[in-house]
């Protein structure tokens, strides 16, 4: 099969975007640096703020997604992904704008849970995400249960997020993503990193159940697909 | 000032594209997503190789060079840096084809190194690089003296980048650059990361003489750049 160009519609935060990238080559089976897929990147962190929209104090960011979305058709990309889980609120929005597929990370992420017969996660992400019901949609579909942290640690997950990791904090962030992650999981079979600040933040070994990370979904999917071993 | 697009053209290798691009979110002094710039970012790992180009046995990668930096251009990057370093034995041929800047990371190195007033630096580089005196112009023009390892050294660093650090076995490459800068820094005043492969392997604090990162400053240069902080 031919190779495919691999898509990012990035910035949501720039930082999550250089992780994703990282992983896609790290998770790439090459001997040199031609075995690699093309990648297009466009980091664009002016898109306005996903979660403020959400709970309705915020700009429309569909304007700018789908703007992005358009510009990485038309720079030759074959598919996109998107690694930031809010943005997937407007999945359907961007999808219906451009003529190559939007590969969801959410979706994706879904699955893979599926596969791993898991009955109950735990959702660490924004208000946005969880408001928004990003993740509680595909999982009820699949029949899993979804479990979020309750009021005040929900708060915590959101200043780990926007004062901890986009500010530069990482340390604080992952400190109380980790204080939340300790009451969070006696309730669940796994829990899945449903911000890209997270998946930056937590690493595998941290929590005593699993951590289902999208961003590694994501990468291992947009591996194989840029390399032709999957169907688009 | 208004802020400007980075434009990246890399693939060259793609772990360093990553790594250059990782770099500049965190030296960006930012709070929240949209104080960080716009990046564009061509990674094309299908340029053909550089050093085997330049020692006369590979296909000419300029084509494909200007093609990469052209598309950049049209997609809306204000300048183009390019992490690699045996690349920018192109750049004229490169910055003739384009009306935007290339802005080179070895004239930025360079500039560095004079500021720290070094006397005389080793290299550790590919052959392209070397050969192609790449580092040996900018340097000799600000009376700059450089030191290259000799055959045998030279053939390790070699192995380093490309059987170590392109093909995915970052420890490898590692491990055989220290032995090569070891014998190195009694020569010198600093040591060059002259190959992004090499940045990516060596950290600061491995060596007992300054380890001057080409993607540290270039990194540090863009960043400037794209907040108009710095004239082009």
């Amino acid at each position: 099969m031919t190779e495919r160009t691999i898509g990012i519609l990035g910035g949501m935060g720039p930082l999550a975007t250089a992780e994703l990238f990282r992983r896609i080559v790290e998770k790439t089976p090459a001997k040199r640096d031609q075995d690699h897929p093309r990648i297009i990147i466009y980091n664009d962190p002016k898109i306005p703020d996903r979660t403020a929209f959400i709970l309705g104090n915020g700009e429309d960011p569909r304007p700018a997604l789908i703007k992005g979305a358009k510009k990485l058709e038309s720079w030759g990309a074959d598919f996109i992904i998107m690694p930031c889980n809010t943005a997937h609120f407007f999945a359907d929005d961007i999808q219906r704008a451009i003529g190559i597929p939007l590969v969801s990370m959410v979706e994706a992420t879904a699955e893979r849970i599926a596969e791993m017969g898991l009955r109950k996660v735990g959702l660490l992400a924004t208000d946005g995400t969880v408001k928004g019901l990003v993740y509680h949609r595909p999982l009820l579909r699949r029949g899993i249960g979804i479990a979020v942290p309750d009021g005040k640690d929900q708060e915590l997950v959101m200043k780990a997020i926007y004062d901890g990791v986009k500010a530069g904090k990482l340390e604080l962030g992952r400190g109380l993503l980790l204080e939340v992650a300790e009451r969070l999981q006696p309730r669940v079979d796994g829990i899945i990193a449903g911000c890209t600040e997270v998946s930056v933040a937590l690493r595998p070994g941290d929590l005593k159940v699993p951590l289902i990370d999208p961003l590694d979904v994501i990468a291992e999917k947009a591996v194989k697909l840029a390399l032709g071993l999957e169907d688009l």
